[in-house]
């Protein structure tokens, strides 16, 4: 079941380090320069600089620090593509992102082949421990960028006016009818939540946000064994789910009321479909009753959660999610629907028994806070950032999303965003709590 | 220790109920109906509306639901002194509550005359459980609402021009010296937190969010035996504790920036005192180096944060505070600086041995967002808006201010506000953890 | 016609002084301390304020320059209640006025009664002109208060959710039908616009806005002789006219969408009533049908410019208008509906020939931004701030209305808004070239 | 003097169209598609915007309205390039015209090419005179694009961190001298302010808020021979001139606080210069030193009126200006610093007798605001959107500036824009009362 172990094990590091980049400018084949400028929310970055910045980071983390006779490719460039880390100076503010014209694409293209052929130079020689990890890290940082990349270009077409789509071959329409709502029974007890320090296991590597590995005691629960489908979702649109403050937290009834919401974001009214409603997604509009099937996504935390009490339960806590998707194996296997499957948009779940779509598909809204683990500690220096620093008002998600790489993502992972988020793949699977 | 334990076992609900109503009317014998009306930051309300909102409080969840034969006040007053119970009906917005000249001062203290006469008659005759739980509710409640009276009038005073003061008496100079911070280690082991549900317990009363009682993991941990003091909290600014990001939370350091934080709320640079300082209280103006041994107060979430990092410790989370609370009790008993007191700031710790100050003086920020416990069921109906609603992107904060009154707080209490909120009495107490 | 024809010439100085400031407060006896604090919009302050600043007006420009031995009455006032003086050093920011619940009206009445006494010493002698120049000055700027006095509490009544009335007592309803629209018809010429600045004409005091007089050159033109009706603006609102961008602005259609405006201030939609309509006046709420016949009024200049292109006419320049004044005297007289007529809201207009309801009723919006005249200089020192530093973005209107003192509008008087302004009694008058 | 006259009278349509149309792509060669997309403020568009809507313009008033067989590039541009005329419908909203990436620069490019050709085959043909009106409209249209594509390329390119430079190579070190401020006087009377209907003036071609021509009365005035210098400038800043309250209007003050400014937009401290400033041109950063004698440009009317009242004059009404412009030949002829110099900044007046700088070099700020001359009627339909619904709360200007083309500066022409602008070459002129 875990996404990683379809990595060969001989793979070597480089070999990784080639494949992992590629995979960043291949997913933008399909862009323009002019494509790669647009920034079309607070969140996002204009793909150009996600080009830029993760080679920064190969350069400032890996480069700088550990090739003495490295040298910049752009002096300017170290404090240009900068995204938060205060330690190494001022950066540029993010929404001006939008405005670096210049380096031109050219530019930045020529700054990845330089860092690359850097890289490939240091890593033909024996190589310290504490560089493998830095190169290790990056890569996992330039994953999460190919994920953004993803989402930040979806909004960015989206809110062209046009509405023009990434891929223009249109999703294959899924009409699988998703399985019947069944639910897994956990019992209760002490578990171990967290990743091993041992680095021997089979997922080798951890932000430091998972780590220390650490007890944690969890009450009888049960999980829903597939995700919340759009056409659930409707039903709570159509029952007035957007007008009844009861079903919201305060925070979401007063977010929504002030966003305008009233569907997920991407959702569409639309008249000259059946079911009233287009979905946007990477391959342009689908009218909605072609995809019913498939999860909902592009939820805030507000809907998700005003969904589950809706439906008379709860979102899962994150130690719920993880305790769930270490113990439960389905029977025969499960093929997740990653970055690497192509589909771009998350798919109907599998008839099999056990708990389906654990990974891909869409990251899972849990009820947890985001906050360190006891005994939690960020990595020294500058990379102390990466992570610690955002442990205030933001949500856990967990397992991937259909635009996440599958040697990204594993069952201690977990990503974090502001409640009123909705530009990710985001969606939910429902929970309950069971008697004592 | 446990601050209730003061109240004779012999209390009638309706001597309470006169009691507890009286506190409130009585707090607000320095003011004028001029200085009820202010409404000085969107937190705060008018003193005028806290005294009709408790009265309503009664009036709605008792008495309309209760009293056959009761007759309403006033036929307005049922939506117009609604805080925030969507399920009730719309309300008027929070800010406008400073536009309610009319109804006059005069017209709510005989609306809370009316409703107190109600409930005497009520009282007088056997009254069925869930009233007398209503009541119950409704007093605590009107505890919270002292609380605030005291909060928010302090704001309203130090934001007119002329800072008057709630009570011209100034605060004897505190000139106790602190003790020496120790350290008081807790052992790592499964516990059980929140309020047993049977009501026989020594603290009969808790709300919804204090249950159900559930077993927590704790791994090993110290608290500090006092809150931290205006004095260190100084060094924190001399050595530009403002000015360092890498000790902020991202979201910190960005409204930190934004509102123009460079000290605690009602802190001045003021060149006529020695230290350079003075510190805003209800009993006006001090000098700094009067105070400077008091824990220091009216801080945010990131201020509180920050300065535990800058201390290499942190702040504990609720359920350490809470084990803590429970498990160590300071030999030879506390006093704790509570309402009552009548000091309405914080005062010097105690050098008695054990931990000082976990009741009174400041509410203790705790890592801890503020969630559900495992199992959480909201009470039934609109009192479900009581604490429910608000389970996001706020933090929990424990152990009662210097304006909490001694019969409201106890060690499973659970009060919680956004990161950024600083007009509350909120300092910390520090807590480090012990390895295993 | 002029207004201040009225006023006796054996007046004395300081009887008139004895009448307006008498005025100021008898307007408030049927209010409250505590609606006396009330600040519901950005533009007004509390009524309190205004007893305070108009005596602080006294005080500083006449008491503490001309009276050697005046005592001031409080250190602190002098910076307390200056209002938007710079050049006599800082301020309290405006929206901080309802935090004045100190110093309380009592001590504010005290103040009054204070600088009265100075005053009424200081008249008892023979005074230097500049001195009688500035009581004059200050007896326009407590007019210009009553009217901000009596706009202010209605908006702060109106924003109350309960809606009192400022006088209980309901305006008689006002059946008159208005006169059918005439037009006047005003030849070309070069015309003399301003106040002459020989002090011995008819109105012997100006503020610096209205000199030097100087000559204009105006286009033949004509101007309606009343001002548009309730039932007429009712015809632009049922048409559509909030619908249609061709009828406004550019500015006027994004701030009509953004504040959410389909009528004019104070009218609501009301389902009891046989127009559908009810409007809110200091006498509470009105049916529209009862009021059909009098002025419109609250408008914005967005939508008194709208209407009157819906007309396919225009408003006047702020020269047409005084050269009409001063020019078109009605056969008969005229009864203005000032302050004195204690109408508190405009009147359907007389049936007579020429020009109706120049004075009163509403303040009239033109078309002329407001700027110096030519050779235009401010008043010497502090008092140049009084009206000069205001000559942008603001827009002219012409002629006082129900609420504004009869002694203080005058044919050349200048009131200045930002376009947007509604909380004021503004209407229009419709005007139309004249083929030359 | 008039910058027309250079004009060849042969001149036929087609020529001037072909060879405007091909200024505004020749501007553009620097630029690449990247720098084609940046929207830095929000009184910016991207560039490639502009190339699109100047096209569209001509598809929509000329080619729709006056060719049968007009086909249309691509049926969405009608609504995709439409800025602001809300009688075609609706259209997307300004901040969203970064997101245009699709369509790509080549479709624009081909849209240019696909309309001027069929302008072309219109042309061959004898075309009636509403169609020929329709053109110049729309060539003064694309006219008024350049200067902005100039203005906005330079608040693009200083956005960019980096700060690039439009042309790298420097401007010419302007050394020359300045000569001293004189006043030219003029005498009062009636003029007549506006274009004469009759085409067959000078000046054939008008916008319609140049019209009615009318009578005017001009007091006795005189202005200055040249723009106000950086020089000059730099004194009002090092005397404390945004310090000084006295100064300023109170929109301005309130602005200038707010917005944080402290110099002229694109002024920055400079330890590296002797000036201890550098300012921002097309060229990239210029030590102030180097330019100080060229005229200070950027600056809000604020600022402009300002530094007016710090040297006890005054700003010129727009009148004033014209009347000047009209009157006043200087001696010998003058070349105006226009976009055809190339200079793409002010430079220093020429020391030849009268008033220099009349045209080009920077816009002037007049005191006057922007409305319809009396009898104005904007153009019927869609058009009479362009300039009509704009006359609220803006500012006129008047000569043009060193990137406005030279066959579209006149002397009856009004630009006009809000009051806080600083995007613009704005500047000013000195002027003052002379006695009567």
């Amino acid at each position: 079941m875990a996404p990683a172990a379809s990595l060969p094990a001989v793979t070597t590091l480089l070999t990784r380090y080639n494949a992992i980049r590629r995979a960043t400018t291949h997913f933008c084949a399909p862009l323009s320069p002019e494509d790669l400028m647009v920034q079309s929310c607070p969140e996002a970055s204009p793909v150009k600089w996600h080009l830029a910045h993760t080679t920064w980071f190969f350069e400032t983390f890996v480069l700088r620090e550990h090739v003495a006779a490295y040298k910049p490719f752009h002096p300017d460039f170290y404090w240009l593509f900068n995204s938060y880390y205060n330690s190494l100076g001022d950066m540029p503010e993010k929404k001006l992102r939008a405005s670096f014209s210049r380096p031109p694409l050219d530019a930045i293209l020529r700054y990845r082949a330089h860092v690359d052929a850097a890289i490939d130079r240091f890593l033909q020689q024996p190589v310290v421990e504490p560089a493998i990890q830095r190169i290790t890290l990056g890569l996992h940082h330039e994953q999460q960028h190919q994920e953004l990349i993803a989402t930040d270009i979806k909004h960015a077409f989206f809110t062209n006016p046009l509405h023009p789509a990434y891929l223009e071959a249109p999703q294959s329409k899924n009409e699988a009818i998703a399985p019947p709502l069944e639910w897994s029974s956990f019992s209760p007890g002490l578990t171990q939540i967290g990743l091993a320090t041992d680095p021997a296991g089979i997922y080798a590597f951890a932000f430091d946000n998972e780590t220390p590995r650490h007890p944690v005691y969890i009450a009888p629960f049960a999980l829903a064994n597939r995700l919340v489908t759009c056409s659930e979702y409707l039903a709570f649109i159509d029952q007035n789910g957007y007008e009844r403050p009861e079903l919201w937290l305060s925070e979401g009834w007063t977010t929504m009321r002030a966003e305008g919401w009233h569907a997920p974001l991407y959702w569409q009214r639309d008249s000259n479909t059946k079911s009233g409603w287009r979905i946007y997604t990477l391959h342009g509009f689908q009218p909605l009753e072609h995809i019913s099937e498939t999860p909902v996504c592009h939820l805030s935390y507000f809907e998700a959660d005003a969904y589950a009490r809706w439906t008379a339960h709860r979102l899962p806590t994150e130690f719920e999610w993880e305790y769930a998707a270490t113990h439960s194996v389905p029977a025969g296997g499960t093929q997740a629907n990653l970055l690497e499957s192509g589909n771009l948009h998350p798919i109907s779940a599998s008839h099999a028994p056990g708990l389906q779509q654990l990974f891909g598909d869409t990251w899972e809204w849990t009820q947890s806070g985001y906050t360190g683990y006891p005994g939690y500690k960020p990595l020294p220096g500058a990379l102390g950032e990466y992570n610690g620093k955002f442990m205030s008002s933001q949500v856990v998600l967990r397992g991937g999303s259909c635009v996440t790489p599958a040697t990204h993502i594993r069952p201690t992972y977990r990503n974090f965003f502001a409640p009123a988020t909705r530009w990710q793949f985001s969606g939910l699977r429902l929970a309950k709590d069971l008697s004592r």
